[in-house]
Parts: structure tokens; C-alpha cells; sequence
């Protein structure tokens, strides 16, 4: 009889996960090594993509007795305060990638489930993917693209609204890891500014290693600035990105009132979470054309449904859309990192030292280990 | 009566350059304040889009009495040895925008016509795109985005093909104006190792800035490095970004014995010349799968013809697809600079001074004032 039960939920890859093994975070590649692994310690693993709904799916008949879930921020398997309830054993909650929102944090903390995340796997990933889809959106590309696929040529229609990203405001919503390597990125395009909003200042040797870069590059070593009110930043930038987690604070922080402080034309780019913003405000802003733009790879919920007001929404020229699904953080370089950082979490439960890397650390011991997640009850 | 004609030759903007007056490049909005410039110099400009094909279209008509023309890359009207030798009292051509190849230089030469453009006008542009190509193409954008438009969600067909920008081995194929701000851009993105391939050596102070920011920003000092043979550096990169001008030299470099010699699953980006490659040795390795992408702007002819090959070409899993039409230099950032440029250039004609900036002049009084269009007769 195994020692205890490994729920690992994960969306289906189909033919692409046979074509392409290293889509490690496909449920018929599980992560990769995991399932031996597991095995090997005397536990039983038990994967499923099924769900939902809430209490009908497979998740809710294995999550019964589990002792440890193992779920994705891209498919994300909502660990609900009721779910929980119904999971006397669970001890463990570990996200394959980075945000736990999908968790019941203050549910987990009650019952002193540890939630731990795998910190750093795909921060590049969705920094990339932000410098990217900023880009897409300032220089018009998918318009552009449509007329070379559509046998098109009309250079007018696609260059009347491209821009370039040099001599822009840029703003980032959090400066932490992903929202700092955007600012690193973002230097070398010689941007007017780069301001931040963020609970606390950004270290002086991070905020120097910005300025240096920029004294290299631009010529000018005051390419940083924090600003302390968030409309009063908005209102200045060209570009705001959001990279900030989903938190009590943070959800629907992006409504029409912070919106129509945002200048005409402005582009908003959102990896972070979808419910930061509030979607229909979002969809109105871009259609009516006060912002040129909104572009990311987060929705609420998700999947997507094939009718969310983001898949239609165009500007008056019919650009601005840059939205993709989620799958900025789940490159196949990403996928190897978050694989083998869940492999890390187990073999630290497993062993019972319990010697998480501490920026892994969600929730422990019934308190939040980081201050990211902004609640403190 | 005039003094002389000058012939403007743009492409029809119809409604888009009316409704944003910025599109300086359009035939509607003649590259801003350049009519009445020219008409208080005693001057005639005559401004059509109307140039093909030769020798019936109004440029042939308007040529053979001009004294000045202004084309642009973005829609080259072709200023062939025939239209030359039409064109007796032709004393100067002007590129509005960077890129001279549309003009005959040899013919240009025997006439000694003065062949001015106005370089650095849009080199930021054009580096911005390639960096957006390259982030397009390596993480996969076009088959996400087409799915969030499309009311699908299938992370796995998506991410099949997605990776990090991170950790790659990209090259340049020049590193000039263009070449090294793409270099310049590149570091941040923590690159395996970027390589260059040119005529002449990077000088020592820019190898030695690039080397700088990669030891601030990756913590190592040794990220550039220049490789003398071509098929070597194709052969050892992730990712390889065409930035060199067209002349004889380069003129179908990237045949299919080149691309032969790239990695099978790497990319080619080429915002320089479409000619600088084969079509359809291009397109056959995506659609075998050799090349995992190609994206770039640049054509042959332009307007490309609505069955090229490389409208509908793509990989076996359906992306690697990234092309737009022609626009990567004419951001409306881009038509401001380019048109004053012209602007500058008319005026040191107009006055007799000819005191050009030195990097605007590709030939003048019967010889190549530049290298870097390769020939030397």
C-alpha cells in the first residue's frame, strides 16, 4: 500500500505532447522524471486534466484523500476553501510555475497546508514575453502581419499607428522579479523613463545597475524613477506593464476610473494575472481607442470562454490586440526549469528536511512567508 | 517658370493619411513641409505614386525633365539604367529613408548623379523590428495569438514551439548602424553568445560597450565576438538576423546551400533585403522544417505579388511565419526624422553649399562615397 497519494493536474497535450516530449507540463509527459520518482518514495501519483467542474471532476474525487496537489498557474485547478475542506489528508499544495493565486491561501493557512511555488522558473519567460507583446503592440504588428499572410499591401494602414518603442514612458505595476527584468530589457531601447509602483523600493544596487546600464547605453544615468501614486503614474506613461501578483490589493486594480487616467493611446500589457484588471473595462478602453492597445496571456477564468470580450476587442483601426493564451511563463525552456523545481519541493517533503529554497515558500506553518502576496490577517 | 522639377514619388495613404496626418511618407501628406519648401526655391514638385510599369508610368513622363528625385525604400520606384538614360537633366536622387539599392549606383556613377539618403533616420526602427521578429518567432506568437482571436485554447500546440530568447546563440550579418543597435538591444536578453560577421571590425570601444553591459547584466564580459566565415557563423546560431545592405556581394547569399548550413529548428530574420535572399529556397526550408521561422519585412519586388511564397509559408507545426509588409523603417517616429532629413539635404542642394552629412552620401562625383555598398569599380 503506498505511503500516501500524489495528485498532479495537468492540461492535455494530445498529439503535440507525442510530437514534442519536451512539453514536460502536458499531462502524458507529467513533468517528466516525476512519476518514477514518486513511485520510488512509496508514493502512488495519480495525474488527471479533469477538473471541472467543482465537486464533480476527478480533482475533487482524488483531492479526497491526497496528501500532496501539484497544479500549473496556466491550467490552473482551483484549490477552493471548499475543495480543502474536503481534503483532510492535504499537506502540500506546489505550483508547477510561479502564482498561487489559484490556491485558497488564507483556506491553506488555516489548515496549515504548506503552498509552495517554484520561484524563478519562468521569469525570463514572461519578461520576454512583456518586451514582446509591448513591441508587438507599439509597432502594430499584427495588423501588419494580416496584410502579408492576406496577400495585402497597404503600408498607410499598418504604419498609421507605428510607433517607436525609443523616447516612450514606460511604466511597470511591481518591480519584483519578472517586473525587474522587464526594466533590464527595457534600457537598451532608450526610453524617455522607466517608472515603477511597487509596495517597497527597488535595492540602490538595483536601482544603480539600471542607471549604469543606461549611462552606457543612453547617456543618461536617471533612467529609474519610483512614483508613489499609481494614477499619477499612469497618467505620465506611454506603456504601462503589469507584473505584479493577484492579491486582495490587486484585484480589479485596473477598472475604468484608473483606465481613463491612463493617457489616449496608451498600451496597458498584462502577464500578470487576468483579474487584476477588470475585463469589460479593458475591452471598452481598447474598442473605443482610449487605449491603442492591450496586449498579455492572463484571462479570468481560464480557458478562456470563446466569446471573452479580449479575443474580439480591436482599436478603431483595427489593431491594438495582442493577447495570446496563457503561455508566456510555459516555454520549453521554462517547462524544464519548473519540472525539475517540483522534483526539488518533493524531494525536500519527502525527506522530511523540509529545506525548501525560502523564495519557493507561499504559505507555511498556518502564516504567509512572503510579503508578495500582500495579505497579513 | 521653375528652375527645375523635383519628382516625389510616394505611395497613395487614401483615408489612413487623412486621418493621421503624421504619415509623413504618404503621397497625401508629402513628407510634411517639403512642398512648400521646395516651390519658395523657385523649384516644381511634381509628387506621384504612379511607377510601374517602366517606361509607361508618370515617374518614366516626369523623370526625363526632373533635376531631383525623392523615392523611398518602403515603395521603390526602381531608378534603373534605363530610367537614367531617360533622364538628362537628373542630378540628384534622394532616398527618403535609408537603403539605396532601388537606385542603379553604377549608372548613377557614369553620370555622375549625386545618390544621397538619410542615414540613421530610422535605424532605430528597423532594430526595434528585428528584436520583435526574433521574440515573434522564438516564442511562438502568431499560433497563440491566432488562437486567442480564433476562440481556441490549446497551450500545448502552442507551446510546442516556444522558447526563451535566453541562452541562445544569435548572429548578426552586419553590424553596422542597424547590426550593432540590434547587438546593443540583444545583451539584456542574456544570449549564449552573439556573434558578427562583417567587411570591416567592430571598433574597439563598441565591442568593448557591448562586453560591458553583458558583464553588468549576465556576468560575463565576453558576450561578442566576430566569426570571418559566414557558413561557420550560420552553422553555430539559434537565431541569425540579416542586417547588411543589398549590393553585388550579398545579392542571393542566403540560397539554399547557405540555409543548408544553419541549424535544423533555427530562425532567419532579414530586415534588409528581400533579394538578399532566395524566395523559395527560403520558404522551402520552413515549410520542410529546416527553418524552424523566417520573419522580417523586406520583399522582392515590393509591393510583393499576392502569391510570394513567403505570404503563405510556415513550419510543419504550423508557425515560423513572421513577415509584415514593408515597415519597419516608416513608424511615424521614423517619417518625422526621414522627412526633415530630406529636408536637410534639399536645402544644402538648393543653397550650392552641397555640404551633406558625410553618412548620407552613397555616391557623388562619379564614386561610392561608402563602403558599405560593397562595390568598387
Amino acid at each position: 500500500m503506498a505511503k500516501g497519494k500524489v495528485l498532479l493536474v495537468l492540461y492535455e497535450g494530445g498529439e503535440h505532447a507525442i510530437q514534442e516530449r519536451k512539453l514536460l507540463g502536458s499531462l502524458e509527459n507529467e513533468l517528466g522524471i516525476i512519476r518514477g520518482y514518486i513511485e520510488e518514495q512509496g508514493y502512488e501519483l495519480v495525474s488527471t486534466s479533469d477538473k471541472d467542474p467543482e465537486p464533480n471532476s476527478i480533482v475533487d474525487k482524488e483531492l479526497a484523500d491526497a496528501e500532496i496537489v501539484i497544479t500549473t498557474p496556466f491550467f490552473p485547478a482551483y484549490i477552493t476553501k471548499t475543495r480543502i475542506a474536503n481534503a483532510p489528508k492535504l499537506k502540500m499544495a506546489i505550483t508547477a510555475g510561479v502564482g498561487s493565486d489559484h490556491v485558497d491561501l488564507n483556506a491553506a493557512n488555516e489548515r496549515k497546508i504548506t503552498v509552495t511555488e517554484v520561484t524563478g522558473s519562468n521569469v525570463v519567460s514572461v519578461a520576454e514575453h512583456v518586451i514582446m507583446t509591448i513591441l508587438v503592440l507599439v509597432r502594430n504588428f499584427v495588423p501588419a502581419h494580416e496584410q502579408a499572410i492576406n496577400g495585402k499591401w497597404d503600408i498607410a494602414a499598418a504604419a498609421k499607428q507605428e510607433y517607436d518603442l525609443e523616447d516612450k514612458v514606460i511604466s511597470t505595476v511591481g518591480a519584483g522579479r519578472i517586473g525587474y527584468r522587464v526594466l533590464e530589457r527595457l534600457v537598451a531601447f532608450n526610453p524617455k523613463k522607466l517608472y515603477y509602483y511597487d509596495y517597497q523600493e527597488l535595492p540602490a544596487d538595483a536601482i544603480k545597475k539600471l542607471n549604469d546600464l543606461s549611462l552606457i547605453l543612453n547617456g543618461r544615468g536617471d533612467i529609474v524613477e519610483r512614483v508613489a501614486d499609481l494614477g499619477d503614474m499612469v497618467s505620465r506613461s506611454d506603456i504601462v506593464t503589469i507584473n505584479c501578483p493577484l492579491h486582495e490589493k490587486s484585484r480589479g486594480l485596473f477598472n475604468k476610473e484608473l483606465i481613463s487616467k491612463m493617457k489616449k493611446g496608451s498600451y496597458l500589457v498584462n502577464t500578470a494575472r487576468g483579474a487584476i484588471t477588470i475585463e469589460q473595462d479593458v475591452a471598452d478602453a481598447v474598442n473605443s481607442g482610449h487605449l491603442a492597445g492591450y496586449g498579455g496571456d492572463v484571462w479570468y477564468p481560464q480557458p478562456a470562454p470563446p466569446d471573452h470580450p479580449w479575443r474580439s476587442m480591436k482599436n478603431p483601426y483595427g489593431g491594438g490586440n495582442a493577447m495570446t493564451p496563457h503561455v508566456s511563463g510555459t516555454s520549453l525552456d521554462a517547462q524544464a526549469r519548473y519540472s525539475q523545481g517540483v522534483k526539488n519541493i518533493l524531494e525536500s517533503y519527502f525527506t522530511g528536511k523540509h529545506d525548501y529554497r525560502p523564495q519557493d515558500v507561499i504559505v507555511i506553518d498556518g502564516d504567509y512567508a512572503t510579503k508578495a502576496y500582500g495579505q497579513r490577517k
